[in-house]
């Protein structure tokens, strides 16, 4: 058998398996405790599987919670069980770093409608014993905040020092500034938007298209089937990741370079680096991500407008809100671009929010949260220094700034 | 059976049976006249499929060929033979029109790798009996335009008073202008690029991919067997069409509206407009388009690099040309930038030419030089009239502007 192959089927199977048996902490909340969700209906059980970093002091005044984006999860600052890659945000998250763990307890949750050990379609429905695929109602922005609401209880936190995060982890944290602001002493969102544009909704219904297409779909039933939309899915994620990356950074870095080649072959093999690279983006996401899963996040950015809840007015989400905020936006980012983000500081402004604003010079696009932007990073850990002071937060014990990534090579 | 499979089903046949037996007129080629293509080999026979509207002048200096984009064809100003709707530039070519058939005599070709009877992967292969699919070489930009040049010498043409088009058209223009300066006696490259960048590669890669995981695709192989990657060459076309819109006509004209109903359905059914409309974009293309087609057009874009068959220097394609130029581009264009119309521009500045360079502020993105945009229109009216002038040709015979689509609604 070739090895590449038992390679695959290796991480695709600890991928199902991740969804039910994760290696994570996980917590279960029973039929007693059920999420109402957006979709008018509950959902009980609910398991959520989460990580955390650092140590909750005394009065429990130092937890931040860190919200992923589309495909992350709650591997934050560790190596991800699948991959065995470094978490998402290590160069953000760990002792020394911005966000601190010498100071700060750091909590990571898998969302609701993710595949990583928090209930989602891969999860197994325990009233019909069967994976829920489309069974499982539909997920939004607040839903998934709601649910971690639901284990900040559990762990008995009353108030979180900051809510963080980027993309669609950035909605997240609107959301939790709107629905509890008596909750959220600080908020940080990164690269994100109030809501969904059009454009940012055709790129999601192209990928969630891409995934119906493939006859492995199954209706979503692949899982029973024993087939997974490989090729959808692949599809699906390349798309989406061509909106990650700005125009001049793929210039730079791809250009028109040929792959391994002197001359193109006159074919439609992957004769650019461009083309390689995108396929390499695309095959290796489907052996760590789930096919309906991807259809639930995307969906639920799509339905994510937070005026809406709030008579359309963006300000009156905020309005009297003692949190104080930074936003960060990158300029070279056309997902969520810098025009969305200001948006969100005009309207933070007009709910008479402390807010600062961030617009980053880099030419990463929206993919530039996850990497070593010196600016980004000094400008998350000022944000944390100041907030923690005004939060009365000692130092971090032993905290070393030469951990810090600024002085690393990536 | 379902009166909605039926129509679909003969516009398929249709679209099938356009390849080899088109509604235009056709020009044959045969085995003593090869086209000698990039891939390094000879096509032959070689079959051109055209339309010619107004009438040649009597010293045949009255010639402007309109080159089509992507998916367009040889129907310029007359009805679809499929589709039965206007040609793609009915607003620009007509009596009266910007390019008036009054007074030039229009032509255009189906391009080689087409599906609309050029040659092409969907063509019968004589040497076979069976369709080309992927046993035709890949066709370049070069060759497109090497076989329109084949025509133009059939017609007793020795120069072109024009050359003009847009996007993929663009590329045809620059193309003749570096490969035959002496017979394009004006040039009118519109909203294009003199080489493809790396995201506009990766925009043709995620389509092309998309194609390939059809298994109804059958390694090109699907007019044999009776089937069509309809899925895939739809999903295709949708991911395509984003690239043809501004962000901000898609939020004015879309923005987060609900499709038919008033509130969202918790479903993944097509809630906003902005999916209905896509959706349908992709499932009316797949109608009237060949998948195979789609893979060699879009190739051909990427092979596109002008500037590399001169050494890298794009001024020298264009070295000591009379040719006299006008450049345009949009700029809301994000597929084929206002920054790449400008490099054009330089080039040519640098090679001598005489250029004009008209940016036109719109906010309807690459698809604007389709639409009724005034200046756009006007534009190319006075740039035509200019070179008529120069070139000697008499205004048009009982011309009135009264036709002109200024005046119209569309």
């Amino acid at each position: 058998m070739d090895a590449r192959v038992t390679v695959a089927q290796t991480t695709k199977a600890a991928s199902q398996r991740e969804a039910d048996e994760p290696h994570s902490l996980v917590v279960r909340f029973g039929l007693d405790q059920p999420l109402a969700m957006d979709a008018g209906v509950s959902l009980a059980p609910l398991t959520i599987a989460y990580q955390t970093y650092g140590t909750l002091n005394a009065d429990k005044s130092n937890a931040i919670l860190v919200c992923h984006a589309l495909t992350g999860d709650q591997h934050v600052a560790s190596d991800h069980p699948i991959t065995k890659k470094p978490g998402w945000w290590w160069i953000m998250v760990g002792p020394g770093r911005p966000i601190d763990t010498n100071r700060y307890f750091v909590i990571s949750t898998n969302v609701v409608g993710g595949c990583m050990g928090t209930t989602g379609p891969a999860s197994l429905n325990p009233a019909t014993g069967r994976p829920y695929g489309l069974d499982l109602p539909l997920v939004t922005i607040r839903d998934m905040v709601n649910a971690q609401a639901m284990l900040i209880d559990h762990l008995g936190i009353e108030t979180l020092f900051c809510v963080a995060g980027g993309s669609m982890g950035g909605m997240q944290v609107l959301q939790w500034a709107a629905s509890f602001p008596s909750r959220v002493f600080a908020a940080l969102p990164i690269a994100t938007a109030a809501k969904h544009s059009s454009q940012n909704i055709a790129f999601h219904e192209v990928g969630r298209q891409a995934i119906m297409a493939d006859p492995n779909w199954c209706q979503g039933r692949y899982l029973e089937e024993g087939v997974f939309p490989t090729k959808g899915l692949s599809v699906a994620r390349m798309a989406a990741h061509i909106t990650y990356m700005s125009d001049e950074a793929l210039q730079s870095k791809f250009g028109r370079k040929l792959q391994g080649r002197e001359a193109p072959t006159f074919s439609f093999d992957a004769d650019f680096q461009i083309e390689n690279y995108l396929r390499h983006q695309g095959t290796s996401f489907v052996d760590r991500f789930d096919a309906n899963s991807y259809l639930y996040v995307t969906r639920a950015c799509d339905y994510f407008d937070l005026a809406a809840d709030y008579g359309g007015s963006l300000a009156l989400a905020f309005k009297g809100t003692k949190t104080r905020f930074c936003v960060v936006s990158f300029q070279s980012d056309w997902l969520y671009t810098t025009a969305a983000s200001r948006a969100i500081v005009h309207a933070l402004n007009a709910g008479g929010a402390s807010v600062s604003f961030v617009d980053i010079e880099t030419d990463r696009g929206h993919d530039a949260f996850l990497l070593n932007e010196p600016e980004f990073i000094a400008t998350t850990r000022g944000f944390l220094d100041a907030a923690a002071r005004a939060r009365g937060l000692p130092p971090a014990k032993g905290s070393s700034r030469t951990e810090s990534p600024e002085e690393e090579t990536l």
